[in-house]
C-alpha cells in the first residue's frame, strides 16, 4: 500500500479499534504528513468529524497557497460533505482507498477539476464490510441514511 | 427578521463580539430549534465549524428521521462544505440571510431538490461587510481564497 494510504489506514484501525467508524485520512503537503484523522462520530459524538474532515481539522489553519499544494488520502471515498470541504479549500488532488462500499461525489470533484484516483484497496474494503457487518445502524447514522 | 433567522444572527453577532467570522445558523426541528452556532475559525482554530457545521454540531447525532424534517436557518449563503453538508444529511430547506457578499452552492442545492429561500436582509448583510473591511484576510482564509 502507498505509505500515505497506510497511514490513513492505521487511522481507521484506530477509529475500529476505539469502537468507531473505521474511516482514516491524511492530509499530505510536498511530501510532507500535515494533518492526519479518522472518523470521530462515536469517540467526540460529532457530525461534522468525518476522517477527511477530522484529518483537515487536525492539520490546523492554513493558507489556500497550501491546501492548492496539497493531496488528500481517505480510505472510503468521500461524502457530499467532505467533497465539499475539498473543494471549499481547493484540494486539487484526492487519493480514495476504496469506492465499492460507498460511492461519494467523485463525479463533483472531477467536474471542477480535482484529480481522483482510486486505489480499491482490499484491506480498506475488508476493514468497512467487518464493521458494517457488526454495526449497520451506526453506518447507516454517518451517510445519513 | 423571522425569528429563527433572528436567532441565527444573535449567533452572528456574538461570533462577531468575539473577533470571530460573523456568521450564525440554527437547525430548526418541526418549529423547535434543536441546533445553534457560529463561525469558529477563530475562536476554536477550526477550519470546519462554519456556522452551519457549528449549528449541527451543537445539536448532536440526529437520526435521518429528523434531519428529513428540519429547515436551516444561515446568514449567509452556504458554501460547497455546508452545502454538502445538507445534501449528506438530506435537510430539505435552507432559509439563507443574504447571498450578495458571498454566493455559495445554491443551485447545487437546488438541483439535488433542497428549497431555498433567500432572504436578501440587510442586517445580516452590514455586519458582513463591516467585518471584510475590517479583517479581510480573514474573510478570505474561510472561503478558500
Amino acid at each position: 500500500m502507498d505509505e500515505f494510504l497506510q497511514v490513513a489506514f492505521d487511522e481507521a484501525q484506530k477509529g475500529y479499534a476505539e469502537g468507531g467508524i473505521p474511516i482514516g485520512s491524511v492530509l499530505v503537503h510536498q511530501g510532507r504528513i500535515i494533518g492526519k484523522g479518522h472518523n470521530k462520530r462515536v469517540q467526540n459524538g460529532s457530525v461534522v468529524l468525518h476522517g477527511e474532515m477530522d484529518a483537515l481539522e487536525n492539520a490546523g489553519r492554513q493558507p489556500a497557497s497550501v491546501y492548492k499544494e496539497c493531496t488528500i488520502y481517505t480510505t472510503l471515498s468521500p461524502c457530499s460533505m467532505c467533497s465539499g470541504t475539498i473543494l471549499l479549500y481547493g484540494i486539487p488532488k484526492v487519493v480514495i482507498g476504496e469506492n465499492k462500499t460507498f460511492l461519494g461525489e467523485e463525479d463533483l470533484l472531477r467536474s471542477k477539476g480535482v484529480e481522483v484516483v482510486v486505489v480499491n484497496d482490499s484491506a480498506c474494503y475488508d476493514l468497512m464490510q467487518k464493521f458494517i457487518d457488526e454495526k449497520p445502524a451506526l453506518w447507516n447514522e454517518d451517510i445519513g441514511v
